[in-house]
């Protein structure tokens, strides 16, 4: 089974080797814990490796998102321009100027069938091995029941297209679980990172919970974030203060 | 009374024999706990002992399911081609190819009625003795008043055929109980898989909560999950910490 | 006041002497806990002393739980022979073959007075002065605000036509009380069984919490399975791990 | 202003010399912890003090309710002739023979308007100076927002009857607080019965909460229930294990 | 800023003078920690500074109110004669005796406008400078998304005329906050009273969690209800077992 | 990146200089945090350093916003009438006298169209660069499941028009997260306010837990608010007690 490694320092040692080709990881934390640094990280390390990627903006502006991820010094205009990288712009709905220089974009974002066009398209054109899409929960946070097949839908498109994908989601602080039972049992992985407070100060740790397809750590390890991205102290654990499972 | 071994390493001797013939046992789990595996596990092996037996694909694509067994040396399609093990295709509603390779197909997947046709008829065609569902959640997951009654119906039919079957049920991480009281009380056995972070470290443990027919283990035992599927630490116990009761 | 000996190894003990006649006693416990158990012991009991019963299938079919019974050595059948124990099939809404050797059976299950009008028979026909109903949870579990009306129906019938029963209720894993405030006050007596795992292993236990018109022990006793049915050590404490109360 | 006495050993110690006058007091506990016969037994010590009262039966059968008091050597009945007890059935609508003897019966359980005349035709005819209504929970046990508009009706009437209360309030095994806010606010003391399990044991216990009009202990006291009836240490206090207040 | 003294012994310490001027203080606390007596007591006091007030009986009847306070040695109605004090009657609807007595009556208890507008007659009619409504929570139980309207309206009105209110709001034991999210933020100030089990002993304490426009003590400190109304220990700090925050 | 100082004492260290310009930051926290302290200290700060801004009232009359910020020494009537700072009301709908004096107003509360016109165009006409609405929470409080495409909204217009902005968000006494997971996942930056007792005695702190852009402590620490406003103590360090997690 090859493996596609995600190039962040420490990470591809915890899934040993990398992410399964074709597997769709739902990458899981509360606010500020990194998930989109992660999966851009993803996706940047994935184009100096040669592998194509679509990263879908759900959260952000497009012009936001290639501002941030230029502020860790990865510019993905010029992989835009070659064609092997390409922003699907889930969040302007077409509305003002991104009209004009978004190639991609998702007019009606209640219609999950013209979103998975839209994608689909994007995915063909840059020939993308790699998909992001930042963030999943944004489909479903009015209509909870959908959830899994919406995430069924999107898992059954993209391991058909061949793509290694990331489905965001956002959960709420202190919240157990990764998003929901329909959606944490539809994929093939589950990374979750957390930002505890312990002695007065927030640490960051992340966890594999599962990876269809491959062995993998499973201990808890802390990881920082500063101005060249994520790294993962993969040979140190954190211990979390006890908790009390309910 | 007659035990079905399961055949997974450590698994027969905490059920002091295997599962009573004709019981329908809940596996219950959160995500990433080894449900799927284990299922799979009891029917390859069932067949490696001439025992006959259908697959229930509600999660995954049967492609993918299949390829997912051969990933642990359990090749099921020479068993299919003899006519002695079946795929039933509940995911797809064959929509895509799946149509023109899968033989039992559930198209309206919210007619219970028209599942229990198609797995009657894929038992009668291989004379199953071992049935797994993977999962039953799927079957009442916007409909939970429905879950008592929609099981009691899944029991009373593959009881009636003889079979020896195992329903997958998902919960949540961290969630009490096996998924509803309507469905645990309405089993004839319980086991639940649970993976807990102890000291920054993910530990796999399973018991077995009840077992019409038979006595078994009463502890929590430590399994682990390799290349070869899931091996059962009979004779070691897993403590957890304290937990609170509520 | 007339008690009436459960027969139960160690209860009668626990209950001073046994259950008052014509108490409706609810008999809570999560799923594995051997609800079902106690109350068939306590049937075949109440025959061996000579006094006629009527057990409620509404969670097995009848046939299946002649079979669970005859597994403890506990043969119903020549006492229905002799008209002095009935079984009421709740189960299978005369679906099936059961029509053709089940005496009475409840066709809707969602109407309450056809079920008391079978069961009222029942009792007449046998004379029964001990009624099992297992359990009363399937009869409202869809219309919680009708719990209590329901349970109090039954217990005016059943108390009227001079009856001791067990009412049998479904509670989760880990739930407090008895089975919803509407039906635990509403009852006479209440016996809880518990299943609880303590350092890694799973206990039993029961505690009367009341008994309208006796005394009876306040402690937590330890109890086992065999394959003679259930023996209380009625000598014995259990002491759970300290519990947080919400 | 003037105190009746509850005649319960231990209690008018506890509440200073009795509860006020035209007072309403929620007695307020889980199932199983005494509140019957606590009321029942603050009836039968007014009526040996001269002191005439009415009970509503809410929760079990009139004739069932003379017997359990008879139980404790409570006979009412010659006092219902002499016209200074009055039991109202607010059990069996008029279904059954009750209404050959039963001379106050509420017909439609769901109609406050009816009950309030009923009840107050009854304090009126026995000019009862104290009240029982044996539980006021289940007026409004499916319709709870008018909780507050019902417990203050019936304070309103009482009072101005110059009778002396006791609402019984059925709360769940290890809820907090005595049955609502829109209750535990409205009337003018609250007494909550517990039973609690401490190391394998029930213990039962009482405290007083508030009571409008008279200093009171604020300790937690055990009590017993034996064949004569409640009997508080007032002397001594139940410290319970450490709570975890959310 | 001009501080208005409540009077209440150690209350003005912990208030570093006084509640400020125009401010509107909730009063938060469960059942039977003193809300009314607290409020009641602070009336009583502006009247012997010579600063009319307006209470609003929403609770109980005008009368009961008049004799609680009258138990306290606070005897209104002299300062009602004179015209400096009122009692709006938001309890009787007008329906009874009550109408031929009281001046101020709200008759339709779900009309906001109306309460408002017969609460701003009372207090140009007194000129009052106090106003206590007891409780402002019986505003809104029935409708909890009107709560924040309701209290900002009643806010803009008497602080509008010139007054220093409190707003008494219920909660249930055991709940954190004040009585919801749309009120706690609304308010100027906010005063909790709180009746907590020690060992087996109910304690009072009270703490100020806000208060616009002054500084204040922010420990908690421990009162006493006696025949002469509430004392605040200013000087002691209560220090409560230790919280489970979630 | 530019940063906006808040010239909060403390706050700017804590920050590594500041707030990233263009930044839309949640400043969340329970009844009496400080929330609107530190949003109009951030306000007056950036007066003092020629940076226009624009302050939302929807909680507080605009009169009291003005006098409660110059109880601080922070007069912003010359600000409005130099034409570099501008309120909006969002409390009276322009009722009453405010329509007099005030020149933004947002008239239809519930309409959120209206809102961000009004707001532009005060924005535009002081060329704010720093903009506060207190709160944010008011705008969805009825329709949670709007929140987050009203904050998205929000966000897109004061970012296009390059404004640094301060949304405050109300949450309850002891609620985790910052107001939903909607509204905390979509902003770039979450400062959260907490009060806590610890010992009987009530401390303020404060946490970074995100800033898009900008490294930042991640440590926990207390601030006081006195009659200058807030102080961060950007080298001390809170510890509270240890947490549950749930």
């Amino acid at each position: 089974m090859k493996k596609m490694k995600t190039g962040i320092p420490g990470m591809d040692e915890i899934l040993h080797g990398g992410i399964p080709e074709r597997d769709v990881v739902l990458l899981s934390g509360g606010p500020g814990t990194g998930k989109s640094i992660f999966s851009q990280q993803f996706l940047w390390n994935g184009l100096q490796m040669g592998e194509p990627g679509v990263y879908v903006a759900f959260e952000e502006h497009p012009v936001q998102v290639r501002q941030n991820m230029a502020g860790f010094g990865w510019d993905v205009k010029e992989y835009e321009e070659k064609g092997i990288f390409a922003m699907v712009d889930a969040f302007t709905a077409g509305i003002g100027k991104s009209k004009e220089y978004e190639k991609y974009i998702v007019r009606d974002l209640t219609d999950v069938k013209e979103f998975i066009d839209v994608l689909g398209q994007a995915v063909k054109d840059v020939k993308a091995s790699r998909v992001v899409i930042d963030s999943v929960t944004t489909l479903y946070i009015n209509k909870p029941t959908m959830a899994r097949s919406i995430v069924l839908q999107l898992k059954r498109v993209l391991a058909g297209l061949g793509c290694t994908s990331i489905f965001v989601s956002q959960i709420s602080v202190g919240e157990r679980g990764f998003g929901g039972p329909g959606v944490e049992h539809g994929v093939d992985g589950i990374i979750r990172l957390d930002l505890d407070e312990i002695d007065g100060e927030l640490k960051r740790s992340l966890m594999v919970w599962k990876m269809r397809g491959t062995s993998h750590s499973l201990k808890r390890h802390p990881f920082d974030i500063d101005n060249e991205g994520i790294k993962v102290h993969f040979n140190k654990i954190l211990k979390k203060k006890e908790e009390v499972m309910l």
